[in-house]
């Protein structure tokens, strides 16, 4: 049993953080009265309102429970079932979803293989060997992951590179955007720069992994809204009845930049993790360290004691890489206990 | 624009009412530290462990973020694309779920006119002519909604009696109970009694309709839980990552019964609200006011200064027919002001 | 067991009839050496062709294996998931094809209540009252059968009504035309009077009941055909590698009007069948025989003793309603030594 | 443009051939009378007797149109959407199906570089890591190509293997046998030896590819048969109406080993055209000849003259790499001709 509590905080993912205290107090504060269900509500208006701000005229923002949902349904908005995804093979939407593009999209995802987690141009052009021909699917979407499921970042250049192969062969390019949060503050780019500026046609922007209960926003860029979204949303099993609670979620994340602060920490705190590990003998890191992850091999037989102390994920039980999270409640405490128990423990 | 704020409660539908006090506090109390992703928190446990009490021991819950969902993927659970379900035509899953139930079943409703919105075990048997022949989709569960769309309820006989033909004819019984707490105050029956002991197979019971802010639950009872609903649930884009703050509203939901509380509370301003209405010349309350809804016909040019004040649906244009929610916030000042309101409105 | 073979032709269906004579000669013609398959040959080009021909100048046809391919293909073609066809409650669409609709489009149909087998404009109004509502599909598609489930047929006048009705509310209007051929037959309609030029904008063209092995093509009118069709089509499972041996029974069922004058035949069979069975006391045709189809209802108990002469179906077990199908290759002593037996048997 | 016809066969692929004169014999003979419709006709009762006695006791065999809607719906009978199907990267169902599976189950692919078009068992155990794990589809099928889509086999020793692997971890073994008869041709092993026996456990038996015009058989083995599966059929749009007409094309081509005839010739002619390609200087073959393919690499320059003699498909455009069939109708000169054709062309 992991140890859990109050005082106890792992490197195990931003989603074993809580809530932060200003997004509960944003629900309190919401929770006046009668309110129009469904997203009819000024909440709901508000938060809309600001994302619009933060994306640009063109954008339009639609709020949902997960994650996953999220992915599967702006990419349904964008792409009929004949056509594919072309993604990076280690992909959230590839890997982490129990295949919910393919169920509900119906679609195919075209792999490549991606050791940084990044995908390249040239990654996009081989794959659209087979346009117009029947028998084959049809890539109709590009879709990055920022920051990478590795903790890496693409910069804004290298989006626009990317979104002008995309766009020149016809595709869209989609942003799963769960820890967009981090890449901004990584980068020190604005969110507009690194999506609608830098060719984004549509974007998941996570909350849930950066201190919100659960609310995620699929936010169409550059005039790109689909009009059947709103039914989308409600076939897909998205759209919540009392939504205010869920753009209440919303106004917090964005009010006085509180993503802003609470991605920042946490990158400060994996790049404190990464830097007091890497004086830890028999630790490598294993990718650049640029948002909330810290990649790293240790031998295996150490694991299990470490995790003990302080949960954590194999992410590769053949290689004994792992993977730590920092969110925005990591304290420099609990970096610094968590490398203490390296250096105790790895002899 | 509909007027509201702190004092203002209208009789549009329980999903307009906020969250309960309660809940808010047991999220407050939820979020403290990190917890296991996904549900493997002790929260979510303790909900789990409650809701099988609840609803006896061979139940298995399963928590998700809304209403449709929890219909759609319990069904899913319990029957084949090429397989139906047998359903009231105003069902909310044949009515109000933008097709949800074709859409990821893959299955057709067949439907029942039902127009105190309960079938009857001949409405059953009516379905079942093509059994066994590969040209006709086959009826495979049988869907209750209770309360129903018109706050009609099955008494546990009622339930029992379609039990028993659906079980006779190798179908399964689900409730849509959205409104199910309703029913058990109106009843004075348990959950248990109108549900596993009624022999309903699997149930979607309800909790953002009685002071929840986001929260429902597919429960299988009886032992028919189906060991696949957990690939299910996070295929269908209904897996919470922060578990914990779904079941900590289930928590607050069943603890000191305050389902019953709230339920009970708002099946009384229902039934306050038709006895006033039913004193006012020219209103004529259509339906038995058996839950938290009243259904009434009034003249069809009174309705919109009427709804300037209270806001509420009208629920068929042709008959100007309208349907009153009352829900667990509901006071009786807001009744008694709607009373006064059509008095004063009504010539 | 039913008694088959060379010299017996039963009133079961039009399709326990075999081959026209003529479609097994083409398929014998096109069987000549190697061409390019998937639809690139000659063969295919030429049918192709006609049918751009009978359908007029805007139109484009696509050939598939079966009508309930046909049909859910073509509907998928030109709607959304969240997106519903109205259509008649005994629609082949609604009833015949086990939920391949829901299941591969994803949608809801709406149907109407139909003692005829047709729809009207008024029935078209009647469900559309949720526009815009994204609660509840939004109808997409009309589909019409022509000849009807009843083997009643709509005039080109009929059609045009509910074209305008579909037209001026953004639908769109779908003809199930398994016996298309039936109903210009007995209209003395061009093919091209009672689609295209009738306001019709897709077409399932029926070829296996008029004849042929196993063709039936999907037809976009008036410049409505969908260039992701092809893909739709291979997706879809009915893109026949060895295209030529569709294409070919179509050239046949296509040369020197042989579809007219097949239809024609079946017409005028059962039309003698009625003619004869209305002068057997007990015998009520319930239906205007308007194809090749004749509705009767006649004493239950000796409902088994014909079938083991003549095989037909019970249409209704509770009416003792019976269905008696006309094909190309019934002959006046088939129809004559069935009113026989009938008279010999019903007492 | 391609020149075609009687006294011309090409390379391109075995579906470019026509039909063996045997299997239009078969359908005039097929054609007397009346028959019921679905397959309830003695026609097809005696094909799927035949195929039972093929394939052995516990098999039971479904007709259906093509092979994409053989392979999905097979595949669609032994597994849940969140499930999923290990199979090679260059398999007919990942590559050339557009995205149907994907579509029609909702599973995803689990894909394994083959290079040479066989899986090994190695190449299960690699893809079994997350069983499980909610977050991740889990493996139930494993796909193999037999012959593969380069032209190997897989020996019954090796099948074998795989199924022990398979079994092992509770999955079902699928073989997509488009060509299993030059399988069986090649290994001079019978269909029984290279499926049911070696733990195959469903299949789909390839027709069209060896000489019929369209009719493909799912095959379930060893007892696996799904009860539902006429009902995935029908919803699966590949139920033929007038099914004798699909039955009598396997009829012939099972009458006295008419499959393995054809086979053996392709297969003959396949092995000739590469003794005779190896002698013209500039090309070599790729991959062992075990089949009705040759793979080779031949200079890119010479391709375009060739194919206007003898069509063929390049296979890797960057590699210059072609693919050249043979078929059941292939001659002797037909080879001799294109070989002599290279000789004068490759320089």
């Amino acid at each position: 049993m992991i140890p859990c509590g109050p005082s106890r905080r792992h490197f195990a993912s931003d989603n074993w953080a809580g809530a932060h205290p200003a997004v509960l107090r944003a629900l309190a504060t919401a929770n006046a009265g009668h309110a129009p269900a469904y997203g009819a509500d000024p909440v709901t208006g508000a938060a809309l309102d600001r994302l619009r701000q933060l994306f640009g005229p063109g954008s339009e923002a639609f709020l949902v429970f997960g994650g996953t949902g999220a992915n599967v349904l702006g990419l349904q908005a964008v792409m009929a079932p004949h056509e594919a995804v072309i993604c990076a093979d280690c992909a959230h939407i590839n890997v982490d979803e129990c295949g919910a593009p393919e169920r509900f999209i119906g679609c195919k995802l075209l792999t490549v293989p991606a050791t940084d987690g990044k995908l390249r141009p040239a990654d996009i052009e081989a794959r659209l060997a087979h346009a117009g021909d029947e028998h084959h699917v049809q890539p109709r979407v590009v879709s990055l992951t920022q920051a990478t499921e590795y903790g890496t970042v693409y910069s804004p250049e290298e989006i626009r590179a990317l979104a002008e192969v995309a766009h020149a062969n016809g595709l869209r390019l989609h942003l799963d955007g769960a820890r967009l949060a981090n890449a901004a503050a990584s980068l020190g780019a604005g969110l507009r720069e690194l999506t609608s500026a830098a060719g984004v046609d549509l974007l998941s922007f996570g909350g849930t992994k950066n201190g919100l209960l659960a609310a995620e926003a699929v936010v169409f860029l550059n005039g790109t809204a689909v009009p059947a979204f709103r039914f989308i949303r409600k076939q897909g099993m998205q759209l919540a009845s009392k939504m205010r609670f869920v753009a209440a979620q919303f106004l917090a994340l964005l009010e006085d930049d509180l993503w802003l602060e609470s991605a920042s920490h946490a990158n400060a705190m994996a790049r404190r993790l990464a830097a007091g590990a890497r004086q830890v003998p028999g630790v490598r890191i294993t990718q650049p360290v640029q948002a909330n992850a810290v990649f790293a091999v240790l031998p295996a037989e150490y694991i299990p004691r470490l995790q003990e102390r302080y949960f954590f994920y194999v992410w590769n039980q053949r290689t004994s890489e792992v993977r730590w999270m920092a969110s925005f409640d990591t304290t420099e405490d609990d970096v610094d206990g968590f490398v203490a128990a390296m250096r105790e423990i790895i002899r």
